[in-house]
This record gives C-alpha cells, sequence and structure tokens, in this order.
C-alpha cells in the first residue's frame, strides 16, 4: 500500500546490491495516469547531490511519469561521474518504461563522497520494472538507512486517496538521514494546484521538523497524481487531506529519530508573527544544551530562555511563561513552579512557550540529543 | 598573578558557600590606581542575567574600580529580587573598598533561575575585601564551574604588562558554562581606547571559540587599566599584546571544553570576505553530525560540505576543497585523497576549506560532540 494505496500506481523494492546488508536498496513508483501530473520541493541547501539537481529539471516540466529512488550512496560530491549515473539512471527508468527519462525523478540517500556503482543500479532499475504491482511496502522498505521502520501514511479524501511514504532520521533538513518523500494521489489536478497543496503542506509538516539542525543535500518531498478517481477535489479540501499525511509522515520520522529517547514538541504561542514563533521553536530546538538536558529528564528551563534570548523574535525576557508537560515552571521571566513536578520520563515531551505579546502560534518537533545520537553519527561511514 | 600581574592591581578568592563542594566561588579584583579606566563586552543574548544588566550600566560610565565575580549560580532570570541581590553585591564591595557602587562590575554564573543567597554573597565580600592581595591564582580558581582547571595568561608590552583570567568551557557565546574573563593592565590608556582595543581583541579571539553553539546569559570580557606602570603605547601595538592574551586565554577554554575529545581548527580560506569565511566556519562548527563525526575519528567530509550548503557565503559547491590534518580529502567539490590516509586520533584537528573565490580568511575554534558532553549536559542540574 502507502503509494499503490491510490490508483493508477504501481511500485516495487528490490535488492539492488546497493547496500552492503544485502537488504531492498531500489525502488521504483510509476504513475500509470491517465495524468503525470506531479510537484515536488527539495532541500534548501546550496550544496546539492546529483539527484536533486536532476530532478529540479524534471519537475520544472510538470510530467513526471516515474520515480527512481536508491538508498546505498547519495550520489552528492561525486563529480560529473556521479551526475551520469544519475543521468543513466533516469534513461534506464525511461527505456524500461516507455517513458521519457525527462519524465522520470530521482532520489539518492546514502553517505557522501561515493560513487554509486552505475552497473548495480542499472541491473536494479531491470528488475524493479519486471516486478512492479501492488508493493508500496517493497517500496517504503526500500528507501531505508538508518530507519529502524518504514513510514507510510494512507488517508481517504471524498473518493479519493492521499498515500505516502518517507524515510529519515530528522527534518526536511536531517544529517545523513537524508529525508525523502514519495505521495501519491488519484485525484484530478494540475500540476500547478499540486504545487501549491505540497507547499501549503510541508510548510507546516515537514518544515517544521527539526531533529539535529543538519540540512541535508539530498533532500525531496514528490507528489505524483494520476488523476485515475476521476475526482476533482476543491484544492481546501485536496491540501488538508495531503496536510494530514505529511504531518503522519513527519510524526513518524520523528518517532524513530537517531538515537533519540525524547520526542519534543515544542508549542510558541503568544507570538507576534507565526514567523517569529517557529523562529523561536526552532531555536530551542537547535539548542544543544536544551536537549541534552531533556536526554537527562532535566526541566532545565533556562536553557528554553537561554536560547529564545538568541533569536529576533518580539518578547520581552521577563515576560515570558514556560511550561514543561503541563508544569508552568516559569513565569514572568521568573521561577514558578518547582522543576521537581515535572516528569520528563515518558518520551513524549510537551514544552510550551508563551511569549505573551500577540496570537501567533507555531509548533516545531524535535528530538533530544543522546549518546546513541553521538555514537550512531561518530560510527556511520567507519 | 595573572589578573595581579599588572601594577596597580590586587585580588582575593574566597569560598563563600555558594558552591555545594565548598570550594573557592567568590573572586574580588581591586584596581588601587591611579587610573580606573576600563572596557568591558557583553553576551548579546536579548535574555541577560542581572549582573549583566548591572555591569551595562557601570562601563556606561567608564570608570571602574573593582569587579567582583561569583561562581554557583547565575543569578539569571530570578526577578527583582535577583537584581537587588546584584545590586546589594556592589553597594557592599564599594563600602568594604570606599568606592562608589557605580563603579562595582558584578559577573555570575552558574545554574540560571535559582536565587543566590545574598547573606552569603555579602558574608563573602567582607572576607574577600579583608583578604586582597597578590591572588591572582584564588580569584582565577574562585570563579571554576565545569572547568578542569583554572585559565590564566600574562603578556609584556614594552613596560606595561597585560594579564587576565578566565572560565568556561565554550564560546563567547557558551552554555551553562559562561565564559567570564577579566584583564587588567598597568598602561595608560582611556577608557575609550580600552573599548577599541578590546573589541578588536575579541573579534578575532573569543568570537571565534565556537565549542557548542549555545549563547550564554551572563558572558562578560573585561579590561580594567590601572595606568600604574605610566607608560602610554602606542594603541596598536598594546592591542596586539592583548590579543595576544584573549586568543591564549581562549585556546585554553577550548582546551578545557565540556567533554571534548578533540580540538577542532576551522580555517577557511579563499572567501571573498572575512565575513563569509567567519559564517562557514561557524556554520561547520555549530554541525552537529560533523562534530559526531570528528568524535569518531571519521573523515567525513561530506558533512563539512553539507554544513557549507546552508550558509550565504559566495562559493561554487563544485570548487571547493577541504583538507583535513593536511590530506586533501576533496578537490573541486569531488572526491580526491582516499578518506584512509586522514588520521583524526591526535586531540588537534586541522580542517582547511579552500572557497577558491577571494583572498579573504579566518579561523573558528570549536570542539567534537562526545558521549562526554552529553553526559556532562544532561546531568548538570540534577
Amino acid at each position: 500500500m502507502s503509494v499503490t494505496a491510490a490508483k493508477g500506481f504501481e511500485a516495487a523494492g528490490v535488492a539492488a546490491g546497493l547496500k552492503s546488508s544485502g537488504g531492498l536498496d531500489l525502488a521504483l513508483v510509476v504513475n500509470r495516469g491517465p495524468l503525470a501530473n506531479a510537484a515536488a520541493v527539495f532541500t534548501s541547501n546550496r550544496s546539492k547531490a546529483n539527484p536533486i539537481i536532476w530532478s529540479q529539471q524534471v519537475i520544472a516540466g510538470g510530467t513526471v511519469s516515474a520515480i527512481v529512488l536508491n538508498s546505498g550512496g547519495a550520489n552528492c560530491f561525486t563529480g560529473s561521474q556521479g551526475f551520469q549515473v544519475t543521468h543513466s539512471t533516469a534513461e534506464a527508468v525511461g527505456a524500461a518504461l516507455s517513458v521519457g527519462a525527462g519524465d522520470v525523478l530521482v532520489c539518492s540517500t546514502g553517505l557522501i563522497g561515493d560513487q554509486l556503482p552505475l552497473d548495480k543500479v542499472l541491473a536494479g532499475v531491470t528488475i524493479a520494472a519486471a516486478s512492479l504491482g501492488d508493493h508500496g511496502e517493497h517500496a517504503s522498505e526500500a528507501i531505508m538507512t538508518t530507519d529502524s521502520v518504514p513510514k507510510r501514511s494512507i488517508k481517504r479524501g471524498n473518493g479519493y486517496t492521499v498515500g505516502g511514504m518517507a524515510k529519515g532520521a530528522g527534518m526536511l533538513a536531517p544529517g545523513l538521514a537524508t529525508m525523502l518523500v514519495v505521495i501519491t494521489t488519484d485525484v484530478v489536478l494540475s500540476s500547478a494546484e499540486l504545487d501549491i497543496a505540497l507547499r501549503s503542506a510541508t510548510r507546516v509538516s515537514f518544515d517544521r521538523l527539526d531533529s539535529d539542525g543538519c540540512m541535508s543535500t539530498n533532500d525531496q518531498v514528490s507528489l505524483l497524481a494520476s488523476g485515475a478517481s476521476g475526482v476533482e477535489p476543491r484544492l481546501e479540501a485536496f491540501t488538508e487531506v495531503l496536510t494530514a499525511v505529511c504531518l503522519d509522515l513527519a510524526e513518524q520520522l520523528q518517532g524513530d529519530a537517531e538515537g533519540a529517547s525524547h520526542d519534543i514538541r515544542i508549542e510558541v504561542i503568544g507570538a507576534l508573527t507565526e514567523d517569529d514563533a517557529v523562529e523561536v521553536g526552532r531555536s530551542v530546538a537547535r539548542n544543544n544544551l536544551f536537549k541534552a538536558a531533556v536526554f537527562g529528564n532535566d526541566p532545565n528551563w533556562g536553557r528554553v530562555l537561554a536560547a529564545i534570548g538568541t533569536t529576533d523574535a518580539a518578547f520581552d525576557p521577563y515576560d515570558v511563561d514556560v511550561a514543561m508537560n503541563g508544569v508552568r515552571v516559569c513565569h514572568g521571566g521568573a521561577p514558578d513552579r518547582p522543576r521537581a513536578e515535572v516528569d520528563l520520563t515518558p518520551r513524549r515531551m510537551h514544552l510550551q512557550i508563551d511569549l505573551r505579546v500577540g496570537d501567533a502560534t507555531a509548533t516545531i518537533l524535535t528530538n533530544d540529543l543522546t549518546h546513541d545520537y553521538v555514537h550512531e553519527n561518530s560510527a556511520y561511514a567507519s
């Protein structure tokens, strides 16, 4: 299911030998139409991987017939040889499916700076094209890297379906664990409409997931529409369903973040603007001292205020409230309830910051900084 | 020595009972003149501790007779009661030394959000004032928190001395381990001249030390001049000596950063502007994935390029060189020498990034991200 839940889609997940483990490492998702409309958003990192450079050209055309994704290598900073691998991969998919290579999106994830073995990728494409079917599960497994579980989501609209798969151990800007997302739907909407809906949905979901502050070179979120349901929904209604899928996948990514022992929901309220709320939430989400304190079940609200103080958001340091798991530990910038009343042992933590200057709000999802995070990320390439 | 190396200064370091360990926790440095000129720079965090708010008023007057520093509590986000503690401390110092309270700088370091016990602070001030002498060593020990060793430096100019002490486990914007620095000198220079020299020196030393990306609420670097040498140096010559003291102390802070196992020197060359070089160096210094890789002795240069890509600096991702400990692992944005040639086992690591677009350079000092960092910062308040 997942990417094959919507009508008009087939998928495959195969072992191409890119992962040393021998596991599934190449996924193919095909849009059988009748429409081949699509939208995509990409990492804002200026150091972009070859598949990003390729896919940005593809999406500019507004038509996408297939997307091929590999784990086992990011194909980033691999020079002209690396770009040739991406190009040849798209051509192989195009030939196997009798579509244009220029309508094939490519995604890669894994270590930066290593060449992908082209022969293995091409052989994998051949096998994948021959095994297409209702195999959304296989596809979602083939894109995993340090993920411990595949991430899938399906939501139904009025007569149509939106389904997706995701991989990654962080945010829209994660680290080694690049976030890749493919969402399919059978609605009848133009590529321009899909683009509006996708940007609206990612803005409040993947863009607000900030596990470790590190931005990948390979992030890509793609949305493909087949039109096979024959249903043409209102854009707002579709955007709502799409946003629900994105939020569901974002929370699954947060829950599986590398080495994390807490899923932290930072809710900023009382901000002057939504941008201010996002800036404050993100600043706290990226504060290593706060994140390490949460790992130690330590309700160290001083570190929250110190992080807020580094932003440009409108606020008065002496008129801020901070609550942790429902206990207001800071009121008006001074100590309120005793730290000892806060229980941080559950995996889910709710941090609420009230800036008390307006009505805008935003929620940022993040994780704590743990021994396991350091371990996983120090041992990755070795 | 340290702050008592220059003529005209006395100091004391005493145990006031603020630290539960019973160790030295209150330092007093007194300028006996004939001049009482001074300059100071403060944290740019908008969430400022009470001693910062106080000291900014003091330094505006341009005259400083003494500085009192305590560990065992940051006196930050402690409401009006907390500000009263700072005010009363300055008044007690003023009364004990027969100087105006408005000429007394105050510094605090420790946990945010806890009240300092005023009675203990005042009793400590009385003892310190009674034990003033050539006790720069005691003073440098009394300001330690998680520091494992005191930091001191002395440099001689032509007929004059610059001496200093520092504490902190990070950068000018560290975390719980606020950076406090006191530098004394016996030159004859005005407060305005001292201000120019201090800003010039900190810009290329403490401002370029970025251990964990977290900015304290309590950072303060103060420079006091007694004029007791009778020497009036050229400002450039004095600034050179002062910068040497600041760099020496900054490197000592880096070498004692919390939990660190590598001292990383990030040298950015070939930048279009110095600001670009600083932005690139700081972005890499704050990248948790890069820092964790160094901890694991893993020369993961892809994470360096991914961090550079998040900046606004002028550069072409496909024309960048990266060298680690002298081995060029990336050339023109593609793999160069094999990773295996890089030996990251020594504590000192040199990362050189050549942006190849200009002649500007900057060096940022940072540390790796380790299990011990997570441990120390998760266990601090508990």
